[in-house]
């Protein structure tokens, strides 16, 4: 089997929308990309940090899914990374009400042995140090390196992500943040600048408008699934990202062509993440969930030309 | 050839985007839909009415573009409708400067005899009962009716709104409005509410974000074409507009699979509209042109589900 390695935060989440709202449940980059790619037939492992307050059962549960949790550490006496937020009645804009770091304020990934040669590594949103650190620590090169990344860290970070640019594939990225790292207004002219900063491939997530693929004059457009509500919208650019490489590990294809499919792929999974609170939805679904709503995304966007 | 029928403005805009600003320029939906239409081999026809400050010169430009302007009156001493307006930096929202209604004011739509027998009908965005007065006038009910409105007449005309509305085929519409007709912020949601207003056919416009088409359970997205800069969306709504209805009335094919390429060919025409100001590049384009365009669109959108 492909190996993919992913760093990222496992966290616990609260979460308030107009339709209701949690305790601490389940959260965490990491642990949407993982429970996203889960369902590729990958080797997959997250590398993470929780204190000993982390539920055992939640582990349980991302082993279950055939996750290796082996680098996920355990920092006895520590308590886990805990965010909570509130959406405005739109679901396109919240409110941050919490961030404890806790164990996360002094994460040292540590990549184990046998991922050290993965094919694949997807750097979740964290410090872009931490991100460097996981690509030093690898033995052969990989075949794709697919970063994560926000508005927070071209604030406080900016030289320590732009050189660890330098070094990956593919960067995921939302709209605003495109226009802040670029300069540019124009998404089209974004891509281009991003382009010149080190990534072949850069992703620019519209979230219920859907994505875009730049390469090169390429581009390619993926739209969201118009859905009748959208419950909770945390945790969907995570889970597209790992539908995104969970396709391309399990495909080994790291074409233009390929990185098209996997887009609708990374879409489709976002698509189940935002119709229930947290990972709810993505430990529900089975693959012949996903092979319905790809085809549903056919039928979205296919249309007869030979008319014209 | 077949027979396509056009109510809407003819007028003069004055428009401000951060890369320029016109005097007064020839605008208006009817110009806009008639313009995009005329590419699409139709006998067609705008109804509107002018000053006699109109200039001859842009009367004999739509001629010469095949449009049929008998049904254009011109008012001895009366002066023409006039909006002027100016767009924020990000081109998505503006504010009115001046609107002087002038011969507008009283505008009583005359259909030409002959085109009381238009297949297809386009109701560009006017008061409704104006709408409705053209539907009156038709001897032969046409094979499809669409009209545009807008949130001003949801304000100031509901009523008479929900009564034309029962009387056509497709409505086209942006998000707010649609938002704004129905009482729902889901656009599925607001799309089925609205096909119980009357419209089997719900045409969701997004701007920038692209356009949804609905019918019954079926749903078409077309994405914009991501362009380097846009220029001056004045008009895209309606060039939109105007080539999905020269599509559909070229074919004379009203099938959900014929609409959804119609709203690519809208979309398409769209994409030129705001490249220079005004009608600017609506007068330049050449079919070739068009086709280009289209292949860029199955481009952007076309990818290859097989692998997964």
């Amino acid at each position: 089997m492909n190996k993919l390695l992913i760093v990222g935060t496992v966290a616990f989440d609260a979460i308030e929308t107009p339709f209701g709202k949690t305790d601490k449940i389940l959260g965490g980059a990491g642990t949407y990309i993982g429970l996203s790619a889960s369902f590729f037939n990958l080797k997959s492992a997250i590398v993470s940090v929780v204190g000993d307050d982390f539920p055992q059962e939640y582990l349980d549960m991302m082993q279950s899914k055939g996750i290796d949790i082996s680098a996920i550490e355990v920092v006895k006496g520590g308590k886990t990374f805990f965010w909570a937020g509130k959406y405005h009645n739109d679901l396109n804009s919240r409110d941050t009400l919490v961030t404890e770091l806790n164990t996360l304020a002094d994460f040292q990934p540590k990549v184990p042995e046998h991922f050290k040669d993965a094919d694949v590594v997807m750097l979740g949103n964290l410090h872009p140090l931490t991100q460097a650190s996981v690509l030093d620590q690898m033995t052969v090169k990989p075949k794709l390196v697919v970063l994560d990344t926000m508005n927070f860290w071209m604030d406080c970070a900016l030289p320590e992500l732009l050189a660890v640019m330098k070094r990956i594939d593919v960067i995921t990225i939302n709209d605003e943040e495109a226009r802040q790292l670029s300069g540019e207004y124009s998404l089209v002219k974004a891509a281009a600048k991003i382009h010149t900063m080190g990534p072949k491939y850069v992703v620019i997530k519209k979230g219920e408008h859907g994505a875009l693929l730049f390469h090169d004059k390429d581009v390619f457009f993926a739209p969201a699934l118009p859905l009748e509500e959208v419950f909770d919208p945390t945790g969907a650019g995570d889970t597209f990202a790992g539908g995104f490489i969970g396709h391309i590990a399990k495909t080994k294809d790291i074409s233009f062509e390929n990185m098209k499919t996997a887009i609708i792929v990374g879409s489709a999974m976002a698509s189940f993440c935002v119709e229930k609170f947290g990972v709810q939805r993505l430990t529900e679904i089975t693959r012949q969930d996903i092979d319905e709503r790809m085809e549903a995304f056919v039928q979205l966007v296919n249309f007869d030309i030979a008319l014209v």
